[in-house]
């Protein structure tokens, strides 16, 4: 079968397309989430849209999986490969179509990075909004799969919020356009259907995105606080107060430790808790927004406020969030990123039951979010060559995931399914959400050829763990706090 | 069949909720498109989610097809009754469940007023930002049916960027929830798919709504025009210099006389062309927002300029732009509201293709509709008791849509698809979208049950269409202007 399909792939395909030996395909066997590995038969790497075309028509008439890869930086296994199926990587289209100033869009190829679109449209005056940690690194078209965030969607949104229309082929080959250049589109709303689909319901080859001016200006506050409760209050108050920052983001104790080691960012280390929260748009709007949030920081009971005075202090206040991962690497031998969503207002609360589950697993955990949007990244920190670690980390994970479950959040905020969380997907969906999942799946793939066994358990799946529960009975969530 | 029908609903449904008399249906006979009239079997009024499962499953076992109905404001005949089918109205789910000005949300029934949501959370500063036309009547889950937006929709979304949570019944009665109270939500955007669905893939029980801060202050610029093409231009100038107007609206010399005469807005009788545009927020944001606009007013032509001095100002200035639909009701029998989207940069050259259409129908046309959404809303003056004018009108108002789909736009921006727009949903979509669409209502409703022949056409219907396209052969669009 292997050899059939290289040869029929290498008839439209060059050669260094087309990788299926060993130590060629050893590099695509995770995305950024390396706990689960796994090698794909093939790997194909296309340049244009009639060669992806092609792929997908051969795989669809021989039955063969496809799983859709852009920079491989995903961190819950969404791009992870099938072992008897094709790697399409879609790294080589990369170009950038089209940039319309006046409408403020530009239309690009999957494969660019999310940082290039930016730096296409720096001349405009302009820039993508969307800003996951890892945008130098991930492409637009994993972006719309796993419909990421950033530091500043509090304002300007999820990816979602920021495509205007997809070009999608599906399974057989077929073009489809989602969306469109106008303010909206009839019929049923395939755009926000494809997006966050985990490469499940098509393959995209364009993506026409909005582009954002740049603000006259941004400015940061930094307030310390000596209880995460207060800090948790003062994100209540700030976005309650009816301002809307670009960014707010939490940093607990030992993350603030941590990072300041070795950033030197500035950050008060007796601090129980940090918030940066940022303004930015026109000048005067700026001045007034951030007077406003320092009261407001000052009143919740921050000890220490700081404002940004200068660039140069905004990006060094920056620096020591957006280096939160690499320190927990330089404290930790191994860490274990989770990403959940909860209301808001249950901030504390859910801080304090990580806190006791912390305790209960013995495991250190750092606090780093978007406190702005209830999105929380827990990083456990462990050793995975301490025998058992890593599945009491993985245990660890999972309780934080039904925490934020039962605080009526959800279980991943802007890092997708994947295969990391498809038992929490049993819990987080009743039994006929789930069959509309997978009807709807099989509306646009009813062979199930598209990345296969990824984003939505199978109804077997959430059965074999209903039992488990069941065994568990009534103590199923025992330890973690009620809401 | 009716009687089979109805002694089974009047078994848990008390005999005012049952309605089947000639007389007792007639009311339900249209929505705000009253072209197309059709009384339905029965209609039933509900006042319980459990009331509305009965009824489902008592549909859904004896194949009778289900057409939901909120306030009946509705301009597409998206709730136009079934013949043969039950007219389920929802007005009489009309409870605000849960305010939360904590997380600034709210919890309601899918019968509450969009302007009584409002009103319930005032007391909190807090309102609901999408604002159509009809907010006094129609109803929020109406406004989730068709993706309703309104003024402010430029800042502040479309009723798909304003609601959190859905709480949906399938046609077999079965509950759904659809979002989440957090950010984000995993698995397929449930949540996006339906809204604008025009009640055929569930029936909403409850929404949850996001809530905005009133703004501090809220100014306009009002600006008169002697050329379409400079206040064109001056809409693409805003929202190119980084600003996005609170509301931007545009209405053609025809419009600003049928008003003036009417309300005495204080609008300039020469003008060509005049925009309203509103900035709100902070009060020293306002202010310098403002002072942008009025600069590019003038550098884009501006023959005068006006800025609302106090909020009596402002509400006279609007006053005008909100009575141009009875304005002209005044100046003519009848007319025909469009509602098609185009990319902004083609304004006036889509306002100059309808005026050559309106030459060659022999029908005046009023323009007045969100410019800075690019969201035309051309009003086609008739009067219906002329032999063949309504047919005129139609064929008018199509080539209209017709014009906007060949400038990159769509058929429609917020009044839906319903049955007044069957036939350019063909000329939208390839037949592969069109097989999607029908798949995935199939997905939710596979016997076609709830709201049937509305929203996606058949494919027989477009194959119909495409017959007769194919008839007028290349000549199809000769007479639109070009893009």
């Amino acid at each position: 079968m292997l050899t059939e399909l290289v040869r029929k792939l290498r008839a439209f395909l060059p050669p260094d397309a087309v990788l299926y030996e060993a130590e060629d395909v050893k590099p695509y066997e995770c995305d950024g989430l390396s706990a689960y590995r796994q090698t794909p038969m093939i790997v194909v790497l296309p340049q244009t849209e009639e060669e992806i075309i092609e792929i997908l028509q051969l795989c669809h008439s021989t039955k063969t999986p496809v799983v859709a890869r852009g920079a491989g930086t995903g961190l819950s296994g969404g791009a992870l490969p099938h072992h008897q199926g094709v790697l399409l990587s879609l790294a080589r289209l990369k170009n950038v179509l089209e940039i319309d100033p006046v409408t403020r869009t530009a239309r690009v190829q999957p494969g660019v990075r999310n940082l290039a679109i930016s730096e296409a449209v720096a001349s405009y005056g302009l820039y993508y909004a969307p800003d996951p940690s890892s945008q130098i690194a991930c492409t637009i078209g994993g972006n719309v799969a796993e419909n990421s965030g950033g530091v500043h969607c509090l304002k300007y949104g999820l990816t979602v919020h920021n495509i205007l229309k997809l070009r999608v082929l599906t399974i057989d080959g077929q073009v489809i356009e989602m969306g469109s250049d106008a303010l909206d589109s009839p019929g049923y709303d395939l755009l926000a259907l494809m997006t966050g689909s985990e490469g499940m319901l098509g393959i995209v080859t364009e993506v026409t995105v909005k582009l954002t001016p740049k603000p006259d200006k941004a400015q940061l506050v930094m307030a310390a606080f000596d209880d995460v409760q207060k800090a948790a209050d003062a994100v209540a108050n700030v976005i309650s107060a009816g301002i809307i920052p670009a960014g707010m983001e939490m940093m607990d104790k030992i993350t603030i430790h941590a990072v300041e080691d070795f950033i030197h960012a500035g950050y008060d280390l007796d601090a129980a808790a940090i918030l940066l929260c940022e303004a930015d748009g026109m000048t005067e709007e700026v001045a007034e927004e951030i007077q406003k949030i320092s009261t407001i920081m000052r009143e919740s009971g921050a000890v220490k406020i700081s404002i940004s005075q200068n660039e140069a202090d905004r990006l060094r206040f920056w620096a020591g969030r957006k280096a939160a991962f690499p320190a927990a690497g330089r404290v930790s031998p191994d860490y274990y990123c989770m990403d959940g969503t909860i209301p808001r207002k249950h901030l504390a609360r859910v801080l304090r039951g990580i806190e006791t589950l912390s305790v209960e697993y013995g495991l250190r955990c750092m606090n780093v979010f978007h406190a702005g949007d209830g999105n929380l990244h827990p990083l456990i920190l462990y050793d995975a060559n301490q025998p058992g670690e890593l599945e009491k980390t993985e245990a660890f994970g999972a309780r934080i995931l039904e925490m934020c479950i039962e605080a009526g959040g959800t279980i991943t905020g802007e890092h997708g399914v994947g295969i990391e969380k498809l038992d929490q997907m049993c819990l987080q969906f009743k039994p006929a959400e789930r069959d509309l999942f997978h009807a709807i799946k099989a509306a646009f793939d009813p062979d199930g050829l598209l990345n296969p066994g990824k984003a939505i358990p199978t109804l077997h799946r959430c059965a074999e763990l209903g039992g488990m529960h069941v065994h568990r009975g009534e103590t199923k969530f025992a330890t973690i706090p009620r809401f």
